[in-house]
C-alpha cells in the first residue's frame, strides 16, 4: 500500500475542483483552504490512501459539515470541529478509523476530510458517497446500498455535541440530525455512520478527491495560459455545454437547515433571448429553459463564473454575474432505478422522469 | 435500608395525587396507570427507596417522557420505551444505576420511574427534582443547583434513538433536546442526565413519590367518604383556595414541542362576576383575576373538577367544565433569587415580580 502526500498546491487545485462538483452546494471550500493552508504552514500534512487499499475490516470515517451553506459562509471555519466529530464516534463505538474520508466531494465537504485528517493523523480515502454534493442524508452511495444509517456525531465548536444513535430508515435520519443542525444554528460538524472497508470498497464512488484535484488543476492552468478555462473542465471531464447567460434574479431562504430559492438568468451569445430558471435546494436541481426541463438531478448541473471558469455557489450567486452552465456525469450507481429514488427529482418533489442530457 | 413495596392501592392513588402535583401538565397518568395495572396483573412489583439510603457515589437514572402532553394522549405510552432509555444511557456512559426517579413528579411523569423500574428490577428513588411539573430542561432543583446538565437520552418506539451527549448550559439541552423531541412528534422517553446519590441527596426534592400517594389517598378517601375532596386536598397540603367557575374559552396550540395557550372562566359562588385567565406552556403558569395576576409559578396553579377533586390538564381542559383553581406550596429551592431564575414568572416571559399567594 502506499499513501500520497497531498501538496499545498493540491488543495488549491482541490478547492476549485471540489466547488465545481459541488453543483452549487456542499459550501465554499474558501474557508477550509484557508484552514488548510494554516495546518500546511504549521508543518501538518495530510496523505491520500485508495480505497482499494483498505482491509475489509478497516473502519473509515464519513464526514462533512451539514447545513445551510449561507450560513457556513457567514461562521468562520474551526478545523478541530470537525476532528471533535470524530473523536467523539471512535468514542461512543469504540472503534478506531483507519482513515478519514468525504461524505460529498463537492463544495467544501472535500476539505472537512483533509481538516480532521491534519488534525488526527490519519490518511483521507480517495473516495466520497456522492461524487458531487447532495442536501440530504439519504443521498448518498451509502443508502442506496441500503447500508446501516446510524450511528451519527454531531458537534458545535460552542460545546455542543449530540449522537443520532438509532434510526429505522435513512429519511429518519435526515431527519433528527436535521433539526439538531438546525439548533445549533444550521451547521454542524458531523460524523456519520463508520464504514467498513469492505463497503467503501463496494460502495463507495472511488478516485473523487483525485477527480476533484485534477479539475482543478485544469482550471487553473487554462487560467494561467489565457485559454478558455471552461472549455478545460468540459475536456476533462467529457461534459457538455449548457447556456450562457446573467443573472437577473436570485431567491435564497435559509429554512428548515437549507439554502432554498431559485434563480433566472437571461441568455446571452447563442442564447441570447432564453431564459433559464434553475431551482435549488443548497444544490442546482433542475434547470429549466424557456420553462421546459433542460437538465434535473442526478446530473450534475453546474454554474461557473463565465470568465474565471470557477464555481458559484447558491450562497454566492448574485444579480449581473455573467455565468456558463454545464453539465457533468453522474456516477453510474444514481442513475439505477435504486439510485433515481434516492436522488431523481422525484425525490426533490419534482413531477418529472429523469432525463439525462447525456442520454440522446 | 429499607425498601418499601408500592401497591396497586398506591399507584391508583399516586395517579391522582400526582395529576394534582401536574398543575395541568406532566401529562395525564391515565395512560401509564393503565401500563402499571397491566404489569402488576402480570406479577412486576415496584420498591420504593429513600433517597436517604443512596450511597454517595450510588448512581440514580432520571427519567420523563418529554414533550407536550396532548400528543401524549393521542399516541399511547409503551411502558418499555422509558426501560430501553435508561437502558441506552446505561450504554453510553458505562455506568450501573443503583434506582431511577422522576424528573417531575407531577402528572405521567410520576409514573415513568415505576414503568422503567418495574423492567428492569429496580427501586424508584422517593423524590424527584420538581415538586410538580414544569415545561422545561433547565427548570430543575439540579439546574439551580449547577449541576451538569448532560448528557440525555431519547427514545422513540418507532426505533430511534438520539443522545445530547455535551452542552455548554442547561438551556442548550432544553433547546437540542426539545428539537428532537418535536421531530419524533412531539414525545420522547428520556433519561436525563444521571446523578449520584450525593447530588440527590442535596438537590432533590424528597419524599414527593410518598407526597402525591398522599394526596391521592385523601382525594379517594373523601370521594368513598362523600365529603369535599378539595378540602382535603387544601387541608392535606396546607394549601389556598383561590377560586371557583367555569370553563368559557380555551385556545390551544400545540407548538414547538410544547402545548400553550389559555383559558378563562366565569365565577360561580363567591366569584360571581369575576374572571380568571390562566396562561399555560404545558403548566398553568399565571392565573389572573379580572386582569390582575393572582397566582404564578412556583407557587403550584391546579385546576380540579369541582365534584370530583381530580385535576384537570391543560389538555383535557375543555368548554362548559365546572373547576376549583387551589395554589399549593413550592418547593424551598424555587424561592430562592437563583431559583426564581429558573422558574419565576420572568423565566416564561411575563414581566411580573414573583409574589407568593402563601406570602400575605
Amino acid at each position: 500500500m502506499t499513501l500520497r502526500d497531498i501538496t499545498a498546491d493540491d488543495i488549491e487545485a482541490l478547492a476549485i475542483g471540489a466547488w465545481v462538483l459541488g453543483t452549487g452546494g456542499g459550501g465554499s471550500p474558501y474557508l477550509g483552504l484557508l484552514n488548510m493552508r494554516q495546518l500546511y504552514a504549521e508543518g501538518k500534512r495530510v496523505q491520500l490512501m485508495s480505497p482499494l487499499d483498505l482491509a475489509d475490516d478497516d473502519f473509515v470515517a464519513v464526514v462533512s459539515n451539514m447545513g445551510a451553506p449561507l450560513v457556513g459562509q457567514e461562521r468562520l471555519t474551526d478545523s478541530r470541529s470537525i476532528a471533535r466529530a470524530v473523536e467523539l464516534m471512535e468514542e461512543i463505538t469504540g472503534k478506531h478509523f483507519r482513515a478519514i474520508m468525504s461524505l460529498e466531494i463537492g463544495g467544501g465537504n472535500s476539505i472537512q476530510p483533509m481538516m480532521a485528517a491534519a488534525h488526527l493523523g490519519r490518511p483521507v480515502v480517495d473516495a466520497d458517497c456522492m461524487g458531487r454534493a447532495y442536501p440530504e442524508a439519504q443521498m448518498t452511495s451509502f443508502a442506496v446500498g441500503d447500508l446501516e444509517p446510524y450511528p451519527l456525531t454531531t458537534v458545535d465548536p460552542r460545546g455542543i455535541e449530540s449522537i443520532v444513535a438509532k434510526v429505522p430508515t435513512w429519511k429518519w435520519m435526515e431527519r433528527v440530525s436535521r433539526k439538531i443542525c438546525t439548533e445549533y444554528g444550521s451547521t454542524a460538524s458531523t460524523c456519520k455512520a463508520p464504514r467498513t472497508g469492505a463497503e467503501v470498497k463496494r460502495w463507495g464512488i472511488p478516485f473523487t478527491t483525485t477527480q476533484a484535484i485534477k479539475i482543478g488543476a485544469a482550471v487553473r492552468a487554462a487560467q494561467r495560459a489565457h485559454t478558455d478555462p471552461i472549455e478545460a473542465i468540459l475536456k476533462s471531464e467529457d461534459g457538455k455545454l449548457l447556456y450562457r447567460g446573467k443573472v437577473v434574479d436570485v431567491e435564497r431562504r435559509t429554512t428548515e437547515g437549507f439554502l432554498r430559492g431559485r434563480t433566472r438568468f437571461d441568455g446571452v451569445d447563442d442564447w441570447r433571448g432564453a431564459a433559464m430558471e434553475i431551482n435549488f435546494q443548497n444544490e442546482w436541481i433542475v434547470a429549466w429553459l424557456d420553462g421546459k426541463p433542460l437538465a434535473m438531478s442526478p446530473d450534475l448541473i453546474c454554474v461557473l463564473d463565465s470568465v474565471s471558469g470557477e464555481a458559484i455557489g447558491s450562497e454566492t450567486l448574485r444579480y449581473g454575474q455573467r455565468v456558463t452552465v454545464i453539465a457533468l456525469r453522474s456516477p453510474a450507481v444514481f442513475l439505477t432505478p435504486k439510485g433515481l429514488q434516492h436522488v431523481g427529482p422525484r425525490a426533490f418533489g419534482y413531477d418529472l422522469d429523469f432525463k439525462s442530457v447525456f442520454a440522446s
